[in-house]
Parts: structure tokens; sequence; C-alpha cells
């Protein structure tokens, strides 16, 4: 049988359980030029808040009685005349919270797992990877000797967004919730400082390690936080607005009220979607590839066990309670 | 004698009356190199508002007991061996709000009245005029076809902003108070329409104006308004953040609560101050005369008289009580 997670409910504020339902199906049969797959890892992910909300984002929402979308990670047991994939060929897509999925191969990519774990192409090279990519590199326009703020530091996107501002020769400071997150994003990953929001003031946190401001924030959460980046901007700073965790959950969003500092430091606030740049996910993972192999790159995920954990898994993305990339694992590699 | 007005208090919220004080003193002696004018004109400018907080934002404050600041045009009725000016000459630069006084000619310029009224050097072809000016082609970067909406759009700043959207082929809407201030938004200024905020519903107008979005916002206003224009934006759309009249003299800044637009719609918000394009003023200057006198822009002044007046015409600023640029006369041209 494949047990598949149905969408049943818009939640309001943070979704409880019973937003979803675990239910048990014929696992499928894929039709002439289709695979079927077995799925090993789901990528859990903040944007997938959004996803269940009502009205079109930057995706269609996931409908009512559908499988919950997600990223996954799995392996070909099974292909009727597919034209590119055969059986046993490890494919990345968007394959959502089932066991088992089939599909046309349409947004898949088949990729190496003999150098790679599993893990990893749904973490630092894959939608979390990419988007740190192109968004420190293509929205930020990071140079050398600029002073970079990345919030959620210790996550998918900002360990590797900081770890790439490093590499092109940054000054980087991460702000992280707890200690222990701190102690990671500069022992490990090598950032310049962290800031501990839970347990420091950010103001004064970013006055010590940023005495002359900022020029570059990548902004994952929104909120306060925001705020006082916004406090700190040098002249033509760049705001990378990649999303708003801290905000995700709101019944009613806390706008940017220092956005004027935009205006003061002649500062330009940009948002990205990842999907804009499929066409370079390619290079993007050629490259960062390579910096992991150098060492010069370290992605962690934080890896949950069973389709029957997901909602305890997916609560993690809001409580902090995890670092680096969220997984869920169905089948062992 | 010299009528000064000195600054005698930082304001909370509104200004109240005696935020200043004028003052007699004797007209100055021009020292060696320095010339003496006399003041025809001061602009008056919501940017005022923000000059007298206590704090550097994009320029220093006015110190307690100095002149007030502002933007003049004058005579110099005495030259003391300045080696560019010479007596008659008009010149604009920041005199402040008196009568008559010194400078050395730094930050001054000559202006030649012959042909255009020396208002128009402290609007359409001054400050505001070069903020519309760079603001819409620099940061804006239209290009025809876009829709553009323009808030303040029968002000000084907007007014222009709109009229060089439409001679570039842009279709160009503006919100503004009142049905009067609309009908000359559109009949007078060639906007295609114009919401009345004061009596419309600012979302149903743009979905009724702009039914595909925005591609650009000129912002001269925050609050509401700036919320409304991201609800509504297209992808890739650039928002100009110029001003914020709504929130000047609020004693907390409303934040857009929809900037979350910015990462739907892939867009960018982007402030600007009009000093950082002093080296084309002149460049603007000439094309937007070009503009004057084949009709094609338009320029109108709000001039009430008399240096005693300040109070009562600097407070038409945020009453919205004017059109075009306000000014204040002070000695026949």
């Amino acid at each position: 049988m494949n047990k598949q997670l149905l969408l049943k409910k818009r939640p309001v504020g943070l979704p409880e359980e019973d937003t979803w339902a675990l239910v048990s199906n014929e696992i499928p049969e894929p039709k002439e030029g289709e695979v079927l797959v077995q799925t090993h890892y789901i990528s859990l992910d903040p944007a997938m808040r959004g996803w269940i909300n009502e009205g079109k984002s930057y995706i269609e929402p996931v409908a009512l009685d559908d499988v919950m979308r997600a990223g996954t990670i799995g392996t070909i047991i099974k292909s009727n005349n597919h034209p590119k994939f055969k059986d046993g060929d490890v494919i990345t897509g968007w394959g959502g919270v089932q066991q088992y999925f089939t599909t046309t191969g349409d947004g898949h990519f088949k990729v190496d797992t003999s150098m790679v774990p599993m893990t990893k192409y749904i973490g630092a090279l894959g939608m979390p990877g990419m988007t740190a990519y192109f968004g420190i590199l293509e929205v930020g326009k990071i140079k050398e000797g600029d002073v970079v703020l990345i919030s959620g530091a210790a996550g998918a996107v900002g360990s590797v967004a900081g770890q790439i501002a490093k590499i092109k020769g940054c000054k980087v400071v991460g702000i992280a919730g707890g200690p222990d997150k701190c102690a990671y994003v500069v022992n490990e990953l090598g950032f310049d400082a962290c800031i501990d929001y839970k347990n420091e003031n950010i103001y004064s946190g970013l006055k010590e390690h940023c005495p002359k401001g900022l020029d570059v924030y990548f902004d994952n959460v929104g909120g306060e936080i925001l705020d006082a980046a916004l406090s700190r901007l040098r002249m033509h700073a760049r705001i990378i607005i990649c999303g708003a965790i801290s905000q995700y959950n709101s019944t009613s969003i806390q706008g940017p009220k220092n956005y004027l500092s935009l205006l003061v430091n002649r500062a330009t606030m940009q948002g990205m979607v990842v999907f804009d740049y499929v066409d370079r996910y390619k290079e993007a993972g050629m490259q960062m590839g390579m910096w992991m192999m150098q060492g010069k790159l370290k992605a962690e995920e934080d890896v949950y066990e069973g389709i029957e954990n997901f909602y305890d898994t997916f609560t993690k993305l809001f409580s902090g309670d995890k670092r680096g990339k969220l997984v869920l694992k169905i089948i062992e590699d």
C-alpha cells in the first residue's frame, strides 16, 4: 500500500495536526511513458506553510484533498517505456508527501548519488541551496569586503548563503536562535559572528558586530529582525527578501516600520523566488558541489523518520527545534 | 532689517506654531568673496518635516536656534568680490527661511529668468522636478507600455513624475485627495486616470484602472496607499520610495504589511534622495525646460505671501490644501 498525506483544511495560524490526514491507497501503476517512484526522503520547508493558504502566491495552493506538496528524492522502481528514466535511476522533484508516486518526469531531475548522499539533493544541492546561491549572488550582488547579515543562519538556506558570502570574501554575521545554533554557525560554518536572537538584543548585537552597518541583509524571517537590519543599513545596501518565517503563521503581517531607511540609504529591498533560476540550477549545483568537496561549504541535515511523523517534524520548522535542512526519511537509501 | 525664522523646538507629531520663532536682525554684510542675496521665493517641501527631527537622516538636522532650512531663489544685491556672481544675478540654493542672507555661493546656482519664471526654479526645474525626473527614470526605469501609479499626483513631485511617464509612453494613474485635484491631474496634466483617496476605495480604484496590475509605483505618501499598491504589483515591478508624507507627523511609522508581495512578484522597492544626482541637474533641467516649452510638461505653483505666513503655509503641505508646488513669496520678482 501507499501511504499518502492529504491536505484537509486551510489552517489559520500555526497548522494543527488535523490540517492533514494520512491515508492508504493502492500503489499506482505507471502509464505508458511514466515511471513509478519510491520516495526515500521528503524535504520540509517553511514555504510549505504558504502553499496551503487559499489563493495564488508565487505558486498555486495545494488543493484540498490533494497530496501535500513537497520536494522529494526517490528511486524509480518501474519505468513504463519512459524516454529518459530507467529502473534504478534516482530522481529529485515534486513527489509530495507520500511513499510512492507516478510521474511523466516533468520537473524531476536524475541525480548521481555515488559521490553525494541523497539528502544533499534536497538540501544544499536542492531548492534551499539554489535559493541561497542565487539570492546572495544575483539579488544580493555581494562583493569582497561587504558586511553581510544572514537571518535563519543555522537553517537550510541561511547556512549556505552565509558560507557563500564567506567564500566570496565578505564579513558575515548570522542571526540564530539559541547558543548551540550560534556556536554551530560560528565554529562549524565559519561565520564571523552570530547573534542569538532568543537571548540577546539584536540591535546591540548588530552595533557590536557590524559597527559600520550592513551592505547586504539576507532575510529569511521578517518581523523584528528585518526592522533591526533596516536600522543598520549602509548606503546602497541590498536586502534580499527570501522568506518571512516569523510571519507565516500570523493572521496579520507585521510590516517593516523602518522601511524609510531604504530612502535615507538609497537602499534596495528585492524579493526572490528560486524557480526563476531553474535554467541555472546545474551551474549552481556544480559550483556548490565543488565547494563541498573542497571543504569550503558544509551542509547538515536534520533527519526524522516515517511519514507518520510528518506533523511533528513539520512543526520543528517554526519552533526552531532543528538545525540545517529538515528532512523526513521514508525508507533507507 | 532681516526677518528670519529660527527653529526653536523639536516637534512631536504635526509641528505647532511655536516650533519656530520669527526674529529681526541686521541685514548681514557679505565678507570678502561672498554675496548678499535678497530672497524672492522660498520653497516649502514635505522633507522639511524630517529636517527638524533629532538625529541625522540623509542630511544633518536643522540645529535649534538656527535659521530654518529651505530652498530659495533670490537676487544678489551686493557682491564683495565674488569670483563668479555679480550684482543682479539670480541664484537658487539653500537660502533658508529669511529675507536676506550671505553666502560664498557654495550649493547655489545662477539661473536665467528671462524665459522661465523664478518659481519654476524651485519647482519643476528645482529639487521637486529633479526628484521626479531621476526617480521615475533612473530608479523606476520606466519603459513604454508600463502601467505606472503615482501618489501625491497633484503635488510638486508627483505631477512631474506622472507627466514624464506619459511622455515616455506609459499608462499613468494618479492618486490625489479630492475631486478637484483629480480633475486637475486628468484634465490638465493628462494622466489616464486619478483615484480620489479621500472619497474612493483605493483598492477598487486600482482594480478598475490597473486591472492587470502595476509595473511601477512612485511613492510619495507611504501608509495605506503603499500597501494598496503592493497588493497590485506585476512581476518585476519597481517601487520608488521617494517620501512618506502620511507618516512624517506620526510618532510610530506604519510599515507596509503587504511587503511580501515583493517576494511573490520578484519586485524591488528602492529608496532615493535627489542629492545623489546633483551632477546631472543641468541635463535634467534642459530636458524638462524643453518639454515645458513644447507644452508637454505643465507645472503649477501655489504661491502664498509673506514670511509671517510661513507656518500657515507650511501646514498646507500636510492638510493637502494646495496644488502643485507650494511656495512662499517674500518679495516681488
